[in-house]
């Protein structure tokens, strides 16, 4: 059976919500999968809204819509109140908890805090936090492996990034270990 | 009236065709419009087909899909083969004659003749023909502009590649005014 992921990234423009599409779409192709990749977003000056998207698939993608969205990754309050609706029952949603005030009002999906705004403030940097999250993401899914993520994000960010955004990727894997032991169990995820 | 762009960038995986939606997307973005980005690409391994496209607007896009595209930027036979019907008439198409072999069987449309991956060579690395293509892109279309364009490289692309990115554009908006003379005139290109 062919297996189908489908992931969306919701936040606000420069918070690298389009690389982190990018990056863990590149990382699915080494790990030999296929990828369709999309990002909506724009009026920089207004502070909009900003969201990707990643289908990742064993075989070529015929339809690049996501009709039931497996994981949802969440780094602003507009992007919550806009997508969690969207998150199919029994979804992974991952988000961060600095930044979406509001509970979450589900309770057909699996839920994960991951404060990646504030582990990227600590390592000295905050527009990391999206590798903080992709991290998370590796770890609790394996929707790409550990190593094609590591070479994806080497081959996509500025050089001058890798080493940070390489420590915010592992400090957001440790994570899954440590705060959110309480969410494996008898779900998927 | 709203002004709404949809372009295509079509090869293989490892030129960059991604990343050439990303930036055009970017830049478009500085200019203060809406931007719909979408590739799909992989099993890399493979040797697969890899395609891009981007939807710009000066308003919110409500409708993330193309059916008429405007723009085709063609870097190998492959894409070439698969999406030149899919130009609209009238419509805009820009490829690279070292990669693409077989003539243009279509009248209906603008041809421009770019040959990016033999300026890159001559530039020392192959992987900026896809800025060449930019630089002609936004020479002959104006899309986006050109500050928008040098600023959104600037912002993505590996500090090593910057200067190196930058002068791929540059030698590609000067084509529009060498080789490709002929294609001025009537057409909205």
């Amino acid at each position: 059976m062919t297996e189908r992921w489908t992931l969306r990234f919701g936040g606000f423009g420069g918070q690298g919500i389009v690389l982190s599409s990018v990056v863990l779409g590149l990382a699915a192709v080494y790990d030999g999968k296929y990828v369709c990749q999309r990002a909506s977003y724009g009026a920089e000056a207004r502070g909009g809204r900003c969201r990707s998207e990643v289908i990742i698939s064993d075989e070529e993608i015929s339809y690049p819509l996501i009709d039931h969205l497996r994981v949802l990754v969440i780094m602003s309050q507009q992007a919550f109140d806009r997508y969690l609706e969207e998150l199919e029952p029994g979804g992974l949603l991952i988000l961060d908890p600095d930044m979406v005030k509001e509970g979450v009002k589900r309770s057909d999906v699996v839920k994960m805090e991951i404060p990646a705004a504030r582990t990227a403030d600590r390592l000295g940097n905050r527009i990391v936090a999206n590798m903080v999250m992709l991290g998370a993401l590796q770890a609790k899914t394996g929707v790409v492996s550990r190593e094609s993520l590591r070479r994806s994000i080497g081959d996509s960010v500025a050089t001058r990034f890798v080493d940070i955004d390489l420590r915010a990727m592992e400090e957001g894997g440790k994570m899954i270990n440590t705060l959110n032991k309480e969410f494996h169990g008898g779900s998927p995820y």
